[in-house]
This record gives structure tokens, C-alpha cells and sequence, in this order.
């Protein structure tokens, strides 16, 4: 792993970047200068906690007033507008549902855009469509400031006791800097290539994820079908080449496993309708890269049809509860169509 | 884990079943008798050889006299056919390539039931339809014997090493009988439920082998031509919600990992007409059960079509190489149609 | 379609299937002497009361005694059991709705094959495993006499109207005597090859039905989700290339067609549970021929999960119903994963 | 179909449009004005060349000069760049490989919106993303001009004898300005609603296109492995419900039809590449609607994976022979693994 988390690097050897350097580092000298944190939802308000926690003063803004009022009695301050958060700040964090709102955010008519300063550090949390992430980043550098996309991995629980992961994309010189603050908020912080990179890892990540947790549960399903017992089922396949982390870390079967959604009726966790969301824009990805991904693509779909039969606010470990056939027990005696 | 592994069981509680118990302690008193072994490939040899060099007499047989040789120099006793093994051991290991050949083994007119001696234990490693091991099963209960069915997991390489994990199906008193001979060529023995379990158990690990296999050609495919660095993708699917076995142990893209056979032009392995063969498997119970499995289907259909397009021999793992697109690079530039 | 009829042909040309021609023979001079019905279910007793209509004596018999009410109102004499039948009737059809149904009534202990005549034909019309079909007719070889498989394509109504059609395998040299009870009940009687050949057409034909309503069903949904009017569409694709039997006979979205499930809140028609039974046995000869059909094995798992889900009895065209989004409309508006 | 045609329509009711109709009218009435065509590939020469056959004097370019040799031969004018064309004509027709082709022609720096006259009416032809083809009209409309969207089904022979289907989106108003010229070069104009619309409508059908044929290419493979004649089984299904375009009118098995491209080793038609393309447009706007498109998304991954084995420039029937097991009868009799 240490590859992964980069140190201190040389920039004085790439002379052509160097007035942007100085700016970088005026930023570094001065770390306890307020941060800027646009988007105050269930992640984005544990997030800018930890950066109180760690002594950053936080100046906040929310499309929804009431979503403010948490944080401010933490002690940030509440601005009224992206802009104005970029007016104070030279470091701003921001963690939004989904692209159109980081659009709205960054190149609205009271975006960030609007009063930003030359040299600022943009650092975008929010997972959205790749493309997304790099037209900021060329409306940010037109503005004379940094873009880097660090979509996280990890729920609410791992943003409270800053566990998240990072994975950060955008110019490698500005790496230390993003790092700075993500640690605060992170456990691992990931540098994985240009602007968009992160989004890209974030990508491939729940795509795998997708398809092992649905595969999980039509494995698990199965073997119960042919007369297993799922707490044995679970442990051969960990101990064998069938382990993933939805078989050894969050199973979908109820009674496997305890502390997982499954355990919980589905409730909690990471719902079906943000995996369908994360699935739709690696599939785009696929798509625009003409990408083959035949079962990541019918992992797709299949989170998508849950999605019109309920399934939208359940953990995506649900998929077990959607493919299990109700009754099947009852009726395998007498069904006639058997054969 | 230890739960899998079955120790000692009180025997006299259940009182119905003292004719064969006697039979049993028979067997298990006289321990260094004979064994037979029928079915000398790749996986049948080297398995033999680890009982020799653990003190049993082999007595073998294989339908081809000169895959014989091998073991009768290390100093097994080779016989003309399974009646003639049957004749001369009450415990008696078959590994043999498919269903057919299961049948013809013990069922055929030199078949191992031919001269069957009441209370032998019959344990077949073979890879086979679960319907014809609880036939086979039946057909050995009528001759006062005992069937159990008992696949392995890992390769050639296991077997020499006697590194194999046997999953067990079959009567559980019969298990410890079992367990003393399948010790000898493997570092796990599990027991999972009546005579069928084995394979159904090896069935649902393989299938989600093979899709967490493609998942990950699939994932890595397009981090790839997302403009991600194998290797760090890799590192980061690892640390993450995406890893698994496929990902972390048996990476599908060249020059990720060493040791393995993408490192090696997908020579060696596990081969992908094996796979597919262990997917049709997956597929036919899955259909008689009326299980939904709509990514180990797919999956099984990907892994039918490579073999169409000369991928049979290729280490399952290939797929990587059978998604990615030829000439990718070159024709991103110019092509008119990647609108 | 002239070849698919067969008229007259030479026996005498095969002097070695003189004796059995001979039997052939004796059935097709006496023409009009009862012939034996087992099955009296809905598509049954239209099927039996048609030969009536046309003046030949039946004999029938079921398993269930109060379904042989009706057909003995319309003139058929009723047995107890099919070895009564075969003891009294040298042409008998069977229409059963499974596989395990066809073996009972076949080789049961009170089965056709208990006192069945030399050189008697057999017809069975019900959809089953082909597998089971070749042993029906090697078993009915043994007793001299002949099998066919005929099943049928079209519901109760045919049924009714006799415009079933037939698609018929075994030996060519009976086709003719089986022709002459068939045409009495369907429309069209189409010779298909060897014994099993009948069920492997209606496989087929049943397969890519299953995969054409699908593929309508999903066209159509995203052409309404992209503002298209659903009849205007439906007329272009039946003018165009993506014209099919589901998309211009038996169109899935309510309101394009009258007379047609759709119309009626998909009551009637061809259950979800039966067509998820059909692609069951394309799905096991496919897999046993190594046959890779992609597509139609995802529309055999997409049926698989629907009968999970309370659309087992709803005709197959629902699979519209089942992939429409709920309340697609009133989130579009404001969901912020809609990026 | 009447419905699809529209005739004469009284414009006077929708006094608000009054300025552009007038415009409109202008158009009509010198309907011999010059007409501009732009994109002279295998398709727009033979379109070209109707509009000329209609005595419509054309007034063309292309991007490469080469390409416009054949139609001024013919009588057209050749100007140097899109934008001179829109200086001398006010009817003018696009005809482009793919959306960024579109982009540039239509408001690159040389593109028809440089020079264009108010009230020109615009009707592209290409294949397109539907997004596209709404931002086309946006930017035409603030220039006073009207864009409308009209892709076509049928190949290089339909464009030469005038027979292809256009689907027409735009202003309904000024649809019978476009079926004056579309008329010329097409057998049926389709009026599909607002613009995009023509656009959506195409991916409709060629969704469902490539569903059917590789439905069919399936169903026939597996009908021929369980032994049933090509040709028997294709009027088997063109007599039923598995009927298609694909099993009727261009069936992917060689040997069954004539003047098709299976009969001509898969040259010619529509290429696999093209059919890759239109189903990621598909999967575009399914993934942006969030409409569940399983087997219309499993159809594009396998065009997609048979581009990167060498069938891009095959007709997408070929299909069929991507499916098909190679040496398949060859090794049936003697391969271990077919249990």
C-alpha cells in the first residue's frame, strides 16, 4: 500500500509549473486558514466535523438552510452562497448528490466560480459522471485554480470516525495539499492519476462490488436451494477461490452474519437506488470507451428493475430478498410445471 | 472454522444404525489396508502418491494402462479393472473426468459395484452432476456399501502438495472414515450434508469464481481505459469493497501479479472449458430447482462462447484477454463511430 | 410451406419395415375405431371433444375424475386408468403438463405400457423434455410399438377452434397415420424429423418468442420514456426491421392492441410460469449441447424472477409491466440521482 | 399507416407561429430553389442524387474533396465549406457519420450556423445521440432557422432506389416542408412528435433489430445442434410466434435465404460496428431515462465484444457465426467434459 499514498516530491525539478507552485505553497504555509465545505448532508456534515475536530476553522453553505444548522452549532460559520464561501476561502471541500447539483455548485449563478481566488484548491467529494469532473476542472484552472475530484468509499459511519477512503484524481503537485485535509476526514487517501481518476477508481470499485454481491446472493440462494446450510455455505466459500468482500464482509443471507444490513432487514447501508446511480455512470463510461461489460452492465439492470419494485431505499445486499423465490418451499411438492 | 471440521461423534445414540457402525470400525481398526484408487490423470496420480507416502497400500486401476505406469513405479499394485479393485479393498477413491465415466466406473459390467463387498466406502472426487452422485449413492446403498461424493478445490499443483480442500457430501457417521484417507491428500476436509453436498457446494463456490473472474477482467478492462494504472487500480479494488479472490490472488491482467497465469500467456490453471463445464453444472441445477441466476447464466454463456473462439485450453482467467478490445489504441483516434 | 406437409409416400420402397407397415397398415384401413385421450385438462378436452366432432369413438381417461365429467357429456367412454386404454384402443394422444406426468402415464404401474397392443401409436402432445421424449419411444420399441412427440403451438382457444399446430417428431413412415388424427384438432401438422424433433421446434420457436416480447417490451418502455406515443411506435417498428410476432400480434403495452392480454390486465394468454417453463428445457439443451444462447438464457432467469415476484399466472406479454419503472413519472422531476 | 402521413395541415389556426409560417410559405412556394446537401458518403451520393432526379438543383460539400467527384458528375454544385452552402441555399440537408461530425458541420468555424439565413430549414439524417440533435435545434433556433431530426432505416441499395423510411422529429409544422424533399429519396416519411424524437424512434427499432437477430442466430444454432433442418425450423418459426424480421426476411444462417449477406459470407448490409454504435445510444438513453433495458444492454455487449474479434465490418447477422461452437461435430463424439 505504500505505493499508494504519496510523499513529498520534488517539484522544483518541473521549473514550468512554478508559478503555480508558489501558490501551493503559500496555501501549506498557512494550513489553519478557514476551509471552505459546500453540502451539508448526511456525509458532508461528519466530514466537516472532523475538519473542526482537527482545528480547521469550517466556512459552510447549504442549498437547505435547516441542513446548516448542525454544523454551525459546532462551530462553523454559514454563508449564504457558494460564491461567498469562495470569497473567504482558499480551500474548498464539496460533497453534493449528484452531477447536476455540482454544476449548479461550481458554475451557477452564485457558484463558487463567481468570487473565486487565483490559486484556490478545489477538492470535489461528491461521485459523479467523470466528464462532469473534468469540465470543472478546465472552468477552475480558466479561473487560475486547482480541480481535484476525491469521490470516498464508505458510508456515514466511516465518515463520523473518519475512516473513509479517498481516492483523488487532478494534478500530482497538488496532491500534498488535497492530503492534508482528506486525512483529517480519511483513513486512506489514494492518489490515481489526472483529474476524473478518482471518480474512475470509485467507479470500477462499485461496479466489482455490484457484481459480487449480486453473484453472492444467486450463489447463496443456490446452495440453500440444493439443500445447504448458509452459515456453511458462506464459510466454504471464504476459505475458497468464491470469496469476495459481499461473501466475508456483508453477506446478504439473513442469520450469516451480524452488524450487516441483512441482519437488519436491508435497512441501513448503501442504498440500491446510489448503487443503480453508480452502475449508470460506468456503464456511460463503457459506453463512451466502447468498454465491453456484460455482467456489470446486467448488474445494471438489475439494480435498475429493483428499483421499480421497492427496493430504492434498501441496502443493495437486498438483491438476495429479490431473486429468493417467495413460496418456493411450499409449493415444490405439488407444482405440476416442475419437470 | 472449526466447526467444519467434524471430530468425534457418539455413534451409540442412535441405535438403528449398528449394523453398519460394525462394519464402519471395521474398516477404521484396520487402517493400514489397502486402498483402492481408480482414475490416474493429472489429479488421480499425484493424489495416490500422498496416500503411498503415507503407509496405505494402493491398489489402481485406469481405463488407460499407460497413465499407470507412474504410480506403480512409486509402488502401487495396478489391477485390470474397477470389479477387480472392488475385490480387493473396502475403501476405494475414484477421481474421474465427468458423469459418464463415473457411471461406467461403477455401474458398468467391470464396474466397482460388480464385486462390491458389503460396508466398502466408496469416495468419488470427480466433478460430477450431483443427480448421478445421489444415484450412484443409491446403487452402492443396495449393495450394503457406502457413497460418498467428495470434489476438491485447487489444482494439479495442490495435489502434489496435498493442499487440496475436499468438500464432502454422504452420511455423517461415515464421515471420520473418510476424513482419515482425504487428510492424506488435502489441507482441508469439510463436511457439508448428504450425499450431494459435496458437489453442490463445489458448484456454487465455482460459479462465484467465475463471476467475480469476469467482474474483475470486466473492472479492470475498463479502469484501464479509463486512463487508470493497472496495478494501482488493483491495489485500490483490494482495499476496498471490490476485492476479491480474482482481484487479490489471481489478477486476470498481465503484469499485475507474478506467479500466476496471466503472467504466463495464460497457460497452466484452471482451463476454460473446465469452467464452463462446471457452470453447466451451476445451470442444470439452478434450472431443476428453478433458481434465478441471471449473472452465473451469463456467465456460463461467456465462458461457452470463449470456448467457440479457441479459449478452451486458456486458464479461465483469459477472459480479460477475450473482453479487451484488439487494436484498441490505435483506432480510438479516428474511428468516425465512437460518438 | 408445402414442403411441411407430407402427402403420400412409397413404403414399399423399405421392404424392411415390411411387418411394422404392415400394423400401419391395419390402423389406417380401420379408421374409425376409438381412439384413446389421456389428459383432460383445458387443452385436453377441446383437443378430445374435436376428434368426436369429426367421429371418432373415444376412449379417455385422467387422473383426476371430476375432469373426465365434461368430455363423457360430449360422447367419450371413460376408464379408470391408461393401461385400460391401451387395452382397448390402438392410436392413443397424451396431453400432460409435465415430464414426471408423461413417465407415470407411460410406464406407471397402471401405464399405457402395461397392455399396450403391437404396432399401436402413440401421440403425445404435451411439452417436455425432449430426453424424456426418446425414452418414451424407445421404451414404447420394446413393446412394438410407436411413439411421437407432437406438441403444440396455441392455447385453449385453438384448442377449441382446432387450430392448433402440431410440430411432430418420429419415425417419417407414421407421420401420415398420425396426420390423419392431428388434422382433426390443429390447423397446421408439420413434420420436424426423428422422435424429439417436435419438442426441440416448439423449444425453439418458444425461445425466441420469449426473447422477441422481452426485447418489444423493453423498446417499447424506453421509446414512452423518451416521448415517443406508444401506438405511433408500435407502428413503426412493425413497418421497420424490429418488426416481430410480440410487437405487431400480441403487442405488451396497454392500449395498442384490443383482444390481446395487454388489453386485460394480462389475464388469459400463455402464464409467465409456463413460458419460465419452456425456457427451462431450452436452457438444459443447451446447456447438454453446449449450445451458447446469451440471450435466451437471460430471458429464462428474467421469467425465473418474475414468477417470484406474483406474475406466475399473468400472461407472458407482463414482463411490460414487470420492467416499467412505479411512479416513474412523478420522481423524474426531482430525484438527485437522476445525473 | 395513414395515420403516419401526414397531408395538409391549416397553419392559420396557430396565429403565434405566424412570422415563422410566413417564412415557411416562402420556401414552399419556390420549392425549385436550391437545395443544400452536406455529407456525400455511401449514403448521401444516392440521396443526393434523387434530389436531383426530382429536378431539385443541389448545392453540396464534404470534408473530403474526393468524395464529392460522383455527384457533380451528376449536375450538383460543389461548394468549399457547410457555411457557403447555407450562404446560397435554405433547404439543406446533413448526412454525417457520427454526433461530433454533426457538431463541427453545424457550428464548427466553417459550420452551417455562420452564414445561415433566417427561417433555412435544417434536416439532419444522421444517426445521432438524441441530445445532440435537441442542443442542434436550440442553437438553429436562436438564428431563426429550424433544425429537424430525420435518421433512416435501410442501407446503400434502399438510398439508391429511394426506398428508405425516414423518422422525422421536429415542429409538426414543418413537417411537410421536410416530406417535400424527404419524399424524393424515401418510400415512407414518418412523423415521430418533437425533435430528437426521429432519433429515438431509430434506436427503438434498432434495439429491438439487434434483440431479434441475435435471438434468432441463438435459436437457430440450438435448433440445428438438437438436430432439426435450417431451413424446416425457419418456416417453423415464420409460421409462428417466433417470427421476426431477422427469421424472415434476413435470416443469419447460411443456406436458408438468398440475396441476404449470410448467403454472401456476412458482406455487405449493416456492419456489426454500426449496430454497436446505435445500441450505445440506446444504452445512453436507457441509463439517462433509468429505464431497465436487460436485454437491449446484453445485445450491445455481445456487437460489442464481436468488434474486438474481428466482425466490425460484417453484417451484424454474423452474429450466427460468432455463436456458433467451431468444430463442434468434431469433437461431440469424444470430449470428456460433456457430461
Amino acid at each position: 500500500m505504500a505505493a499508494l499514498f504519496r510523499g513529498c516530491r520534488n517539484f522544483y525539478k518541473r521549473s514550468h509549473k512554478h508559478v503555480e507552485l508558489t501558490l501551493v505553497s503559500c496555501r501549506s504555509m498557512a494550513s489553519k486558514t478557514p476551509v471552505g465545505f459546500i453540502g451539508l448532508g448526511n456525509m458532508g456534515t461528519p466530514m466537516a466535523r472532523n475538519l473542526l475536530k482537527h482545528g480547521y476553522p469550517v466556512i459552510a453553505t447549504d442549498v437547505f438552510p435547516e441542513s446548516c444548522k448542525e454544523i454551525q452549532d459546532s462551530g462553523a460559520q454559514i454563508l449564504d452562497c457558494p460564491a461567498e464561501v469562495a470569497d473567504k476561502a482558499d480551500r474548498i471541500i464539496t460533497m453534493l448528490p449528484s452531477s447536476p447539483n455540482v454544476i449548479e455548485v461550481y458554475t451557477g449563478p452564485n457558484g463558487i466560480l463567481k468570487k473565486i481566488k487565483k490559486g484556490t484548491l478545489l477538492i470535489d467529494s461528491s461521485t459523479i459522471d467523470p466528464a462532469v469532473s473534468k469540465e470543472m476542472a478546465v472552468a477552475a484552472e480558466k479561473m487560475g485554480a486547482v480541480f481535484m475530484d476525491a469521490p470516498v468509499s464508505g458510508g456515514v459511519g466511516a465518515a463520523s470516525l473518519a475512516k473513509l477512503t479517498f481516492m483523488v484524481g487532478g494534478v500530482e503537485e497538488e496532491f500534498n495539499a488535497a492530503q492534508e485535509l482528506l486525512t483529517c476526514m480519511g483513513a486512506n487517501v489514494v492518489y490515481c492519476g489526472q483529474v476524473g481518476s478518482g471518480q474512475a477508481a470509485k467507479i470500477c470499485n462499485n461496479m466489482l462490488l455490484a457484481i459480487g454481491m449480486i453473484g453472492t446472493a444467486e450463489t447463496m440462494n443456490l446452495g440453500i436451494r440444493l439443500g445447504l446450510d448458509p452459515k456453511l455455505l458462506a464459510e466454504i466459500l471464504n476459505m475458497s477461490s468464491g470469496r469476495c468482500w459481499s461473501s466475508d464482509k456483508y453477506n446478504p443471507v439473513p442469520g450469516v452474519m451480524e452488524g450487516v444490513p441483512s441482519a437488519n432487514n436491508y435497512q441501513g447501508g448503501f442504498g440500491t437506488k446510489l448503487m443503480a446511480k453508480d452502475l449508470g455512470f460506468a456503464q456511460s463510461t463503457a459506453t463512451s470507451t466502447r468498454t465491453p461489460i456484460p455482467l456489470g452492465s446486467l448488474a445494471h439492470q438489475i439494480y435498475r428493475i429493483m428499483c421499480a419494485h421497492g427496493y430504492s431505499n434498501k441496502d443493495f445486499s437486498s438483491v438476495f430478498q429479490f431473486l429468493q423465490e417467495e413460496g418456493y418451499s411450499r409449493s415444490s411438492g405439488s407444482d405440476p410445471d416442475s419437470a
